[in-house]
Formats: structure tokens, C-alpha cells, sequence
């Protein structure tokens, strides 16, 4: 059996992973970011405990244990480099943790670790696996001939952070138009605002009197019932995602981009857009393409990622 | 001892290249694209000939022979898949070949084998190589712990064919914006014909009346000599090559990325700002940065890369 921890700014889950990614069981807990590090770890130990008595077994069941952290790590030495929505600057995480629990631990980047979590339980056999995730911001995580790929100082993979409109939308990172202001649920959002601002008629208005604010799902439900506004912004918004997936497949060449993320829900109503856009604007057009579709794990993506990154070990 | 055979869509260029990557002799003859592609392969077998006997060795002392293509390849079969500059669609040029000289041959694409002979030569232990080359188009090469980075159908890298510029201008591969279309050569010419139609006192316009025509020098020569015009051309141009190597780095994080193609014979003159861009706009800042360099080996990494890629074998 494997720990997976995901570790994210606002909740600390822990799962008790079988070798085929299944989790048997989990727990979860707010992570309170402003407290000293030291009582995040003291929990993700305990919930630890929590989950593998949950399951009947105890800590000599138990062969490794993943975390996964949204920052820059140094897997090699256990440290979390540095994690803005942690507030952690060179945190030895690993030995802190071992002094709870004394069992080997792998730290990963989150993203990487989700994609990891997605490439293992879709099919693990697959020849270069990308995925893209759409949310506060665009994370991505890549996985080459089975081996997540970090770059060489465990900082790669920052794809939301690729420009697609020199000069355009001001971005958190310094840059402006990068592919996040445009394709994440974040930027959805702003651009449903926008639009709303524009037409008062649009029935978005009232979708939003319903739900109480905009939500990346404003635009699409409204445009599932024909609204003209929010048509216009969901299209808008798919081709924006689409341009970004178009320039990473033209780079990677995967034989599978996994699209991840609340929005991705959405199914083949985001999914048949981007396709037809790939298979229209990407520059390969001879040799196999590769294959989009839809995340399977959602929000158990870290958990199972950062377990069975943890079982493999292996990386690039 | 190796030969590295560099088919390009002008000429055939063969070299003899010992274990550590130097060309012992070299020959080259005109492509001549538009005749059968046998002929083209029965005038790479003869270079072959032609650089063993000239370096006082005989086929026998050959190891493996490398072949660098401008196209898509299936590697495993030997197969020219697609290369529009040849001509060549699903030719067995490997089979060929060996109906000539019967030694083992690894095909790569071209940017790559550039890209793995850069690699070889400045510093092989480095983890994560990239390398831009700024020519006709942009073109890309990978190499990730010390193997060529192809994707998962021999398409990848195309780095040139991701889009910086939303809209933005049109590209040969039916996009707009791609960043090939501002960070080319072809590119910086077309910016500097712009910005001379706009400035008739511009210096530039003596320097082409003196050279015969507009290059990617014009810009670079006329701004050296302090012509206001040219510098903004200049600056412009690197700016664009700089966003792109931003997205780069932020993507792949390579410890090293390397500039070719005539335009990084400028050196300093274009690598300080690049530099400069890029420590101001990389997404990371506290793990260790990339270093940015000019190619070492110019026109002859295609024959030196070809050739100790085909000595290693080693691909992802």
C-alpha cells in the first residue's frame, strides 16, 4: 500500500493507495497556511494514521508515501524550494515528516503529481502524456516514456506561463498574455464579466441572480440554452484553450493531452471544439496525432499522483 | 569513426567524425531536390565513399552512419515520413542506402541532430539542452538527460509553430502568430523592410544600396553604428526572440539553452538582452537559472550531430 498527500493551500488530503492507484481510503483536513509549517506536517502525519487504521492496516503495510506540493521542490534532499500558496521558502518537508512517520518519502510538484496520478490510472503504457489543467490558473504536468519530466532544477512544466498574446492580459507572474489569463477558469470568468458588462440582456444575468456570482459554468450553461453572449464567450474561451494545446502539441507531441479542472466537466462540449481546432491548426499532419480527452480523476488526481509517482520513482 | 550525412533541401553535406564529434574530412554537393530520390541517396553513398578515402580510411573503419533530415521520420523503419523540402513522402531512404553501403544508419530530424551535436560538443553532461535556431523558419532541439527528445511520433519540437501572437501575423504552417513569423530571419527582414518603407533617412537604406539587398545583418550593422531606425528594429527583434525563449525555459527549464543559425553570430550583441529579458520574465526565481549561449558549431551540427547521435543512440 502507498500515502498519497496533496498539500494545497487550502486543504491537506491524505489517501491510503493500492498499487492500482485505487484509493482505499481518505481524509482530509483545512490546511490553515498562516500557522508554522511544522503543525501542517504534525497533521498530514496524523491523517496518515487516520486513513491507514480507517482501512484495517497499519504504518508496516504501507511501502511509501507521496507528496505533493504546488511549487518548486528539491525531490532530491525532501525540500519545498518554494510554495507562494504555502508561504514556504526551503522547508526541509521530508525530514520533518519523518520525524512522525519514519517511512520513505517522494516529494513532487502537484501538477506533475496529478499528471502522474491521470497517465497511471487512463493507461499507463502511452508514449508521452501531457496534461493540462484549467483552474485558478493553468497547470500543466508532463510524463516522457513513463517519467515525469521536471527540467533540470525541478522547476519545468510551467505551461500556464507561456505567452500566446505578446503584450495582452496582465498576468500574476510579471508577463502579459500569458496562456493562464486566457485559459484559465480564472480568465473564463473575467471574460464572462466583460461580456455581461457589455449586454444586459443576456440571460447570464439571471443565471448569476440564481447561483449568486459568475463561475466558470455561467458562460456554458448559458449557452447550452442558446443565449448569443454566452455562446460568444464560451467559444472565445475554448479557442483560447485550444491555441495553448495547439502550440504544446506542436512542442511535445504527446500521444495524449489530458484536460483537467472544474471545467472539465464540460465534456465533449469543451473537448469536440478543441479537437476539431488541434486537428485544423496543428503543424503535424502526417505522422499519428495525439489524443485529447478528459480527465478521470478530478480532485483525487493529487493523492493517487503523488502514491504511485512515489511507488515508481521514476523521473527525468 | 562516423559519418554524419546532413541532407538539406540545397545541399548534401558528408562528414568522417571521429568519437569526440571533430569532422576528420567533409564533402558536400548540390541536393538537386527536384530528381529522383535515389539519385540523391546513390550521391550520399558516394560523399561517403569520397570523406573515408579522403581521410585515408575505408568503410570498414566505419562505425554507424547518422542522416539528418528537414522533415518527420520514422526512425524505427528508416522511413522519411514527410519532408516537404525534399520532396519526400514515405521514402525507405535507409533501405536505399544500404543497398550502397551496407553499414547501420540512425535517421533524425534534422533541428535534433543539430541540437544533440551542440550538446555533444559544448558540455554533454548537462542536464536538459535546448536549442533555438534562428534561420529561414525557427527551429527546435530537445535533448533531456542526455537523449533526443522526438515525441511520441518523431513530430516533436516543433517549437517555431507555437503561437506568441494571437492574430498576429500569418505563418507558412496556416496559423497567425507563431513564433517563427517574428523571431525568424525571414521575420527580422520583413521588419526591417517595414521600418526603412517608413524611414527614408534611415541608414539602413545605404547599407542595403552597399550589400545589394536587405539581411538579417542590415538591423544589426546599421544600429551598431548608433542609427536610430535600425536599433529599434534591433531591439524589437530581440524582444521577440526573447519572449519565446521565456515561454522556453518556463515550459522545459533546460540548464542550458543554445542560439543558432546565422543570426547568433552577433554573439554578445544579442545575447545580453536575451539574457537580460529573460532574468526579468522567467517564471522561476528561486530554483538555479538557465544558461543562454550561442551555437559553437554552426553549419556543421547537422553533420556532427547526425553522426554521435547515431554513435549513441539514445532517444525519448
Amino acid at each position: 500500500m502507498y500515502i498519497g498527500i496533496d498539500l494545497g493551500g487550502t486543504n491537506i488530503a491524505v489517501g491510503l493507495v493500492d498499487k492500482k492507484g485505487n484509493i482505499i481510503a481518505q481524509a482530509s483536513t483545512p490546511t490553515l497556511r498562516e500557522r508554522p509549517w511544522t503543525e501542517i506536517v504534525k497533521d498530514m502525519a496524523s491523517l496518515t494514521h487516520k486513513v491507514t487504521a480507517a482501512a484495517g492496516k497499519n504504518l508496516a503495510d504501507i511501502k511509501v508515501i507521496g507528496i505533493g506540493i504546488p511549487g518548486n521542490i528539491d525531490n532530491e534532499n525532501g525540500v519545498v524550494v518554494r510554495a507562494a500558496n504555502l508561504n514556504m521558502t526551503n522547508v526541509p518537508i521530508v525530514e520533518e515528516f519523518r520525524k512522525h512517520i519514519d517511512i520513505p518519502v517522494n516529494l513532487e510538484n502537484d501538477a506533475n503529481a496529478a499528471a502522474y496520478g491521470e497517465y497511471f490510472v487512463q493507461d499507463p503504457r502511452r508514449d508521452n502524456f501531457l496534461m493540462v489543467t484549467l483552474g485558478t490558473g493553468v497547470g500543466g504536468g508532463i510524463v516522457i516514456k513513463g517519467k515525469i519530466f521536471r527540467g533540470f532544477n525541478g522547476a519545468g512544466g510551467e505551461i500556464g506561463h507561456h505567452v500566446i498574446h505578446e503584450g495582452g492580459e496582465k498576468c500574476t507572474c510579471g508577463r502579459r498574455g500569458c496562456y493562464e489569463t486566457y485559459a484559465s477558469v480564472t480568465a473564463l470568468i473575467n471574460q464572462t464579466k466583460k461580456k455581461m458588462a457589455e449586454d444586459p440582456d443576456t440571460r447570464m444575468h439571471k443565471w448569476v441572480d440564481i447561483h449568486g456570482g459568475v463561475t466558470g459554468f455561467t458562460a456554458f450553461d448559458c449557452a447550452a440554452k442558446g443565449d448569443a453572449a454566452a455562446i460568444e464567450v464560451r467559444d472565445k474561451y475554448i479557442t483560447y484553450v485550444a491555441e495553448g494545446i495547439v502550440n504544446l502539441i506542436n512542442i511535445f507531441q504527446p500521444e495524449t493531452v489530458v484536460i483537467g479542472g472544474g471545467i472539465s466537466y464540460e465534456g465533449e462540449t469543451l473537448l469536440a471544439p478543441i479537437r476539431e481546432f488541434v486537428k485544423k491548426h496543428e503543424f503535424n499532419k502526417q505522422a499519428p496525432r495525439t489524443q485529447i480527452q478528459v480527465a478521470a480523476l478530478f480532485n483525487n488526481a493529487g493523492i493517487v499522483g503523488a502514491a504511485m509517482a512515489a511507488k515508481k520513482q521514476k523521473f527525468l
